[in-house]
């Protein structure tokens, strides 16, 4: 658990006995690649960080296509938050693409450890910061930019991802033909 | 100010000496219909809470074409949330569409809040959660949804902003054309 501890420190210093109290709130799990973590239709019990692995987040249409939402590495976090945080159910899927070990902390868990220790209410605000500034950015690339520039942010802010994922999923996440994304490859 | 207490006492209670502390972090405005509040390029030093008024925040590409990215109505917050947390300068806009009162808070006021007082890092945590969800939604709809669908799902989640903002504007918001949006008006 010592990751999650420097990934918290990052935020917050936290002293070692607030830590034996932070990780008895989160439950360790490994799943197999190929494995669902979260089914369209689930109940959301939980979110995820990342120990080791690679997961991705996606939506199918009604069409049967599918639209990728996110994907997740070593640090962090994912779930459905608009069902985690309704306590309803999953209208995305996420998969594991690559064995993973993941951390799973529930709401409950979640709003006990805010309430209780204020400095993880900071931290959980500001990990949500940073998520809903790098949704924005999406959003605005997804309105405005061509496939070039999505491609050319995308590789810019995540470098570390578009080293690891099949040019298949970052083609879908980006929402450009994989002939466009290869072009874009061999140019860069 | 009896608004803004209203509206945190939605997430939290706070007391009489505590909601008199947490309105001297917040300087009240006035601006006129089609005034600014951020401009593209400038530094974003405060976020907004409307009291009254219509603003919509959108973003200009470098063809010049308009891409909307939030309205904002009575209650609600707006900023360059990107450029606000990371204090850099806007990449948007945000225009007054009617004669508004907002509320201005500063990052520095917000952090202060947020670390003195545990119940107000709680409630812009909750409230962060409620804006990353529906970003969440709006994300799943521009990949996946066809114009129909767009604005169907718009007109549930949001029916006081469908009636008080222009048609030409949600069919902005929405990323479809401004016949297609009174096709789909004329039908409901």
């Amino acid at each position: 658990m010592d990751e999650l501890r420097n990934h918290i420190e990052e935020i917050t210093p936290v002293s070692d006995e607030e830590f034996a109290y932070i990780k008895t709130f989160f439950t360790k799990k490994k799943i197999k690649k190929h494995q669902y973590l979260v089914q369209n239709g689930d109940k959301v019990l939980c979110e995820y960080w990342i120990i080791k692995g690679t997961l991705r987040a996606f939506y199918i249409n009604k069409d049967g296509k599918e639209h990728i939402l996110q994907f997740a590495i070593k640090n962090w976090w994912i779930s459905d938050y608009n069902a985690y945080f309704n306590q309803t159910e999953a209208s995305i899927n996420i998969i594991c693409m690559e064995d993973a070990e993941i951390l799973c902390l529930t709401l409950y868990a979640r709003e006990k450890l805010a309430s209780e220790l204020h400095k993880m209410e900071h931290f959980f605000r500001m990990k949500l910061t940073l998520l809903y500034s790098s949704q924005q950015k999406r959003i605005i690339s997804l309105l405005s930019d061509n496939p070039k520039e999505r491609y050319e942010k995308f590789a810019s802010y995540y470098p570390t991802i578009l080293q690891k994922i099949p040019k298949k999923y970052i083609a879908e996440y980006l929402g450009v033909c994989r002939e466009t994304l290869s072009r874009l490859y061999l140019n860069n």
